[in-house]
């Protein structure tokens, strides 16, 4: 690549870097929490129609995709699931496709009081901006759109069909980013800027979510025998998720790209809830759980697992062996991806450009990391064979409080997003 | 007595029968919980005024009752609690005055596909009435009301003032029975059936309610440290708690009416609900808990000890220790109350009189049981000097499903009460 684009390109990024920032602040600023992502869709498809993208709308029809390899479960309404897709049409068609990939779908903002600042109202403070889903992954939409954006001030497109793809659904099933897979949308490298601080993921693991339904029943609580409690029938439950938990995580049941951590699968207990009336004993509670598994593990032979610990001791226990918990599966049947493990050419070729970029942007060798959550990157990785490479840009406390993304590092990550669409694609004259 | 009234008295609770279960049935079917005791009040006022009772009826005001002694805290608003009661006066007042109480309030019926058949359309099978409330305390209400009825068909009123009181929150505080105690209604005796088997309660445990608030500053799941989940900090916490338990159910802890009971202080984790999404760790939960305490046991003792306990267990646990929980008292601070403990000529006299007309109408005589919870006895007999028999017909899986009474059960109850309301009051002629 000559240094000369890569230069004007880096000046390009810099000259609209003010945009990006209010363009991030402003897509923020949606509280597209699951069912309410459409007002944040009709921004980004604004953004997309007003750049003269082609646009595609469209809700997502679970009949349509509910057979393929990669769907999870669906709990609930699916009538809010609009994924937006722009797709910029080359003329030429010299270079290699691409898909530039990123979720709008936020995950809860937990509450109100444990933030410093509403996260709806994005802020601007010591070079982070504060809000949730700056960093998962708005940042990361922006940093697309203004790399694509970076080249048109150079007067540039690329030389191939690049589809800027803002999808829902990426933090419970995936099922948005499958959903465009069935739409028939396919590129020669997918590139999904998730906040991992500029580190390229080689591998990332599965994640499975289920529902353990206790029920039972007891009485007034005067006569509230010991283990007739189905809130506290859950804890011998969650003990022995937590023993299977550190089962799978043993040296031995590790590949490659995890051997070095202790305990890449985390077994999340993460919501909960039971009982009717404080003076009667609880008949009934629900809670779910997120189980990670390996790249490779199976999801079958994972859920039978879980299933018979759940059950083995629920047998144990006086109140639950006569009425054994139900366990619902609902959202994440997610595998595990490892790019790593990708031989191809086209991989490598990928990676190597991306390398490059990103030395070009920030000065220093890419490095990678193996990760301990999912991404959308499993759809183009295992069932398009599509290698994918997540990027993105350093965030904090994505998830949790005060969730905030470091806008330099959104600066860098957007400079070699640009510089890897022009040597991915190549480019042509608009 | 004379035998002649009692057979008068008990042909016409015989006679009025069909019309009794038919009153409990209609009452039953009003889905009565806290909140939403307005229809079935409405229902009480109408059965009082077409007997001729003169009625009271009103809404609680806590500002009259939260400096009284036997106050519980209240959590929410407070519109809908509505008092009814009705006064039959007498001409003479030659003889003792009496209140006969009962609570409108049911606990709520909890999951629908846990009972046989719907909680709030009763249903009479083998002699039994089955729904929510059927027997905690409807039955009761209309045992009271019948036995009164009873008098009236033989031509007699009582001589002496009665008090029907038919109150709301007995479920949750009792703060209804103290606001009738704060509206100046006291009498010489109070009769309360609620359904402990036609036995008499000689005593009866306080019990405390209190939440416990659970919150921390959590992240992605990826990222999840142990201990760092605001769901599973829960459990050393109900552990800890359940120590408690079992110190304060030690045999040298009990007075003499529990002194046979190896567990009457029961603890029940009744209610739980935290986080907000599968993949993020949790960052909150509340439980709450109910905890019983012997009758002479301080509540703040009690309260004191139960949050050095819940504080102790959280310092133990690298989670909490920087997030300390929140203790919030809601609902019941109830005293116990022990009516073997009245050594009043006028308890031992209103106890004879029960015995005696328990024995006529039953064949047999009364037996007397300390129980594991609480009723709104206490207010008349902690507070306003006043013995407060505790006295009802046989019901089962109260705060369960398919609670149910036994019919022939409410009508010995019914005979007996009318019976005693001659004997205590004595009679005149309408």
């Amino acid at each position: 690549m000559q240094s000369d684009l890569q230069s004007r390109l880096f000046d390009a990024v810099d000259a609209a870097f003010d945009q990006q920032v209010a363009f991030l602040s402003d897509l923020t600023a949606f509280p597209s929490t699951r069912g309410q992502e459409q007002a944040a869709q009709d921004f980004m498809a604004r953004a997309l129609t007003t750049r003269g993208y082609e646009l595609d709308r469209w809700q997502i029809d679970v009949a349509e995709i509910q057979h393929l390899p990669g769907f999870s479960p669906v709990l609930g309404p699916y009538e809010d699931a609009v994924n937006v897709v722009g797709t910029r049409r080359s003329k030429t068609k010299t270079g290699r496709s691409l898909i530039l990939n990123g979720h709008i779908d936020v995950v809860p903002e937990g509450p109100l009081d444990m933030w410093d600042s509403p996260p709806y109202e994005p802020r601007v403070e010591g070079g982070w901006l504060y809000g949730r889903g700056g960093g998962d992954m708005k940042a990361g939409l922006a940093s697309n759109l203004f790399a694509m954006d970076a080249l048109a001030a150079c007067g540039l497109a690329p030389a191939a069909d690049v589809f800027y793809q803002s999808v829902v659904e990426e933090e419970c099933t995936g099922n948005g980013a499958l959903a465009c897979l069935a739409r028939g949308y396919t590129a020669d490298a997918a590139l999904i800027p998730e906040p991992f601080s500029e580190k390229l993921v080689t591998a990332q693991l599965g994640v499975l979510w289920f529902q353990v339904h206790l029920k039972g029943r007891p009485t007034h609580v005067a006569y509230a025998g010991s283990g007739a409690n189905a809130i506290e029938a859950a804890i011998p439950l969650i003990k022995a998720l937590h023993e299977m938990e550190h089962r799978w995580n043993a040296a031995e049941n590790r590949p490659d790209d995890y051997a070095h951590m202790e305990h890449a699968l985390n077994l999340n207990v993460a919501k909960i809830k039971g009982g009717d009336w404080t003076s009667s004993v609880p008949a009934w509670a629900v809670f779910d759980v997120r189980m990670a598994i390996f790249p490779g593990q199976s999801i079958e032979a994972a859920k039978t697992e879980i299933e018979e610990v759940i059950l083995d001791a629920a047998r144990e226990n006086d109140f639950l062996r006569n009425s054994l918990p139900e366990i619902v599966y609902h959202g994440f049947e997610a595998e595990g991806y490892a790019l790593s493990q990708d031989s191809s050419e086209r991989a490598r070729s990928a990676i190597d450009a991306l390398g490059d970029a990103h030395q070009a942007a920030t000065g220093a060798d890419l490095k990678k990391a193996a990760i301990t959550a999912t991404t959308d990157a499993r759809f183009f990785g295992l069932y398009a064979d599509t290698p994918a490479l997540v990027y993105g840009p350093r965030a904090e406390a994505i998830h949790g409080f005060n969730e905030r993304v470091e806008l330099e590092s959104m600066r860098r990550v957007t400079k070699a997003t640009a510089s890897f669409i022009a040597r991915w694609c190549g480019t042509e004259e608009i």
